[in-house]
């Protein structure tokens, strides 16, 4: 498949070559124009003017994608505009190029007027239409331009997710839908969708409408219905971003009791109920038949082959407290050790979605119990990480075979004085010890903004820019992107394109943009 | 003068009447309603309808403010459309009221279907009228109501200010009047415009239109054009807030020196100048030649009596390696104290705006260093706090006879995780040891939010609604404000009522406001 940017440039080249020996001179003095930086990245000072009057994107005519694939069509559309903000409209036709290959992922630019990106898929193309999008820059006059560039690129890690929690505050779908464009400017390709927890159930389920009904903090107004769904999985899906929705259990769902009665555990004080309810009740058939018919209606409004399941901070107080469920405990054989129920139970769900044909995700608390039990082969399951004391349980659980997401040191909830992207940007996510197979098993990382102080009129300063120096950090080589002061001046300036794009994103430190946020 | 809101209600009572006794009782149940809290408010689960349709607001007959009244005029206009969101235009005619009385401030809810509000003042019955706005509410059907209630206000300490920096970030003059608008829901009553300091200098002066042509991050997109001030000061004063320009010298002035040659002090390295600049040059006469045309000029646009001129952390080291300032130093016989020749410098200021009939404020250093010199009394100044140990400062300074606006304890451009608003509203700026009469000399406090990291993409969600805590210690009543635990539900109202109004006021805590933020 091939892309094709027609530039109207006054120069002519034989050939995109390539002068890999530069690469790293050339990408210090030029690489402010990418980020996430790019494998390769060479650039000159040789540069061409873009006109906007004539600028088009086409396929190749030896690509495989065509007019008609939806999300390269739309692709153009959007950077176009992106590309020339004060234009509104663009065209995007078709016309032929020759030089096909089989590269991940190649813009050469400028020869013979045109630029060429070769991906070996459409989520591939998206990514370098990002790249292009961001070199082009405008003079004072208004002109713009573009540098000669060579890229060679693809992400060092293939998992690159952002969690966002419509529990704990809701976020209204275009706050959503605005992170996710701004996620694709830093090439995230997951969405961590924790839709549910304690405060709220804002998912509005087809089988069971009570749940948001009642669970919801308005049955109305604070829900997403099967359309608001469809509408964020698309655009995520457009952008080249999947949407991993997480119903975490059996804890965290005091908001699921509200619509679903005998779910919960009730728990019991003196002897007699108290009134207050625990976790999901894990003794209980019906517990079981209501989560598979849950996870089948999930399982088919979210189409992605992975779902979460949650599985963290489990209170084993209110099930200790409740004489069925130590009676179950008893029959099971599981004694007092109420990990073993836990396992139990995340063991039921595994298999329900397994059932289904989904891999399971859970957080980092399901592999520590789950060493405990039997039948460790029953569960496929990549580990999120949460502890601050990272590297020895990257070690631990990659040891023992789990494929891992690492998570624990991008909790961009937590906020400090400064500049503290330097955190999320020093983070080395294979500095641990194991060995070479151990480290293929971390397929990438995530930043969790968890949503106790974070709703639709604070997310966006506080997710950008700092969520980008995690994005290099799980993009672009680490040798070539050790040094946090090389990197602040390419991280200040595409602050200054997020702002420019409409993203509300935080100044790092004092300073300006050419442009700044108008949005008040 | 008298204010008087007619209410289209089905009950009548004879008179508004006052029962005191049950101030804290019911204070406590149905304050929510108001923030900062009133000094005494009395409100029954009574309620009244009000109709967007017959709702209107009129000037008492006897009143000395009548329709003309341009800060009346517009304000009427104003909360028409913050209490009736969902209704476009309102009506504001006059009618009479007999019932006139010399209360500071009165609000008398709801009698005759008539609310009256009677002040002394055209800026105290912008408070009352704010607080009525904050006692109407919605029902689930969208019916306008409120309760009959009876309060009696006044501010506790009579500066109530909050501080932006334009020069680390450049603020569109749009945010800075957003903040004006959200300050008044606050009741805040001074904008410290700390409009210039080292990284940039956005006042376009007509006098020296070099300052901001070569000084500012941009000379035309990042400046304050002198209409872009008059604007400013005319919104602020609409809404009964006075602007405070702050000219901060001889420190904080690098980006002076980039359009006014010769005025900072040329730094020495190995007995040469090395091309490095230092604070504003206190030896040479073309100094306060300058400094006394610009004020001249600053002193006409900002019409306040008040003005501040900064005189903080001056680093002398630039000043000790100047041949020319030690000479001087000799001259004058300040020794080798260089704390000497940063009073003299301060005097020589403080005259220059004395003489314009301005009164001055400065930062505390002024008073550290000016106890050290001789002629104290040529200073009348109020010294801001801004050391953490504030106490002991404030017992010093008011020992001094110097009023002392605090700003140590509201720094809030410093964020830290979790609800960090607590220590803004238990704040107990009369805590030191003192006099009535030093007590006395505590006018009142300042939030400072300080620009290395917030320009418009941050600013709102920052400051609101954080200040808003600082708010309610410099307006209501301590011993009937004590409690935080008391604040936290009355402040996420208040926080949903700012959301409501378009301020992007961060989220307190785990929740929901009926309307969210929609602004994305």
């Amino acid at each position: 498949m091939i892309l094709i940017a027609r530039i109207s440039g006054q120069h002519t080249r034989p050939m995109c070559y390539l002068l890999l020996l530069m690469i790293l001179q050339l990408g210090l003095h030029t690489a402010e124009g990418v980020w996430p930086l790019p494998q390769t990245l060479i650039s000159s000072t040789e540069r061409f003017h873009l006109s906007p009057q004539a600028f088009y994107f086409g396929y190749g005519r030896q690509s495989a994608a065509q007019q008609g694939c939806s999300v390269l069509d739309a692709a153009f559309k959007r950077y176009f505009a992106l590309i020339f903000p004060d234009y509104t409209s663009g065209r995007w036709n078709l016309f032929s190029d020759k030089n096909e290959s089989k590269i991940l992922l190649q813009i050469c630019l400028v020869f013979s007027g045109r630029a060429s990106l070769k991906a070996v898929t459409v989520w591939g193309a998206l990514r370098g239409l990002e790249s292009f999008s961001q070199l082009v820059y405008q003079d004072d006059f208004g002109s713009y331009f573009v540098n000669k560039t060579d890229i060679k690129d693809f992400p060092r890690f293939q998992f690159r997710g952002i969690l966002l929690d419509t529990s704990r505050h809701y976020l209204p779908v275009q706050a959503i839908l605005k992170t996710l464009d701004a996620m694709a400017y830093s090439k995230f390709n997951v969405f961590h969708w924790h839709i549910v927890d304690d405060p709220s159930f804002p998912y509005q389920s087809r089988t069971f409408p009570d749940l948001s009904s009642k669970g919801a903090f308005h049955p109305m107004t604070h829900i997403y219905t099967q359309s608001d769904v469809r509408r964020v999985i698309s655009h995520a899906r457009m952008r080249g971003i999947r949407v991993l929705p997480e119903f975490d259990s059996p804890g965290h769902t005091k908001s699921w009791g509200k619509g679903q009665p005998d779910l919960l555990t009730p728990c019991y004080k003196g002897g007699i109920p108290s009134g207050t309810f625990g976790p999901i009740n894990p003794a209980l058939p019906s517990t079981y038949h209501f989560m598979a018919t849950l996870f089948k209606e999930v399982s088919v409004v979210f189409p992605d082959s992975y779902i979460h399941l949650g599985g963290d901070e489990v209170d084993f107080s209110c099930w200790k407290s409740n004489p069925y469920v130590r009676a179950f405990m008893q029959k099971m054989g599981f004694g007092s050790d109420f990990t073993k129920l836990e396992a139990f139970y995340m063991e039921n769900i595994v298999n329900i979605t397994s059932a289904l044909n989904k891999t399971s995700i859970v957080w980092q608390d399901v592999f520590d119990y789950h060493e405990r039990v039997s039948t460790p082969q029953q569960i496929t399951h990549i580990n999120y990480e949460v502890r601050s004391t990272y590297y020895a349980e990257l070690s631990r659980m990659t040891k023992a075979g789990m494929r891992v997401v690492l998570a624990a040191p991008w909790y961009i909830n937590h906020i400090s004085y400064g500049q503290d992207w330097h955190n999320y940007y020093t983070v080395q996510p294979l500095n641990f010890s194991g060995t070479e197979e151990q480290k293929k098993l971390v397929i990438g990382g995530e930043v969790c903004m968890w949503g106790e102080y974070v709703d639709a009129t604070n997310l966006t300063p506080r997710l950008w820019p700092r969520a980008s120096a995690a994005a290099e950090r799980l993009w672009s080589d680490e040798k070539q992107t050790s040094n946090v002061d090389m990197a602040f001046p390419r991280l200040q300036d595409f602050r200054c394109k997020l702002v420019r794009r409409g993203i509300q994103a935080e100044p790092l430190y004092v300073g300006h943009c050419k442009q700044e946020y108008q949005g008040i």
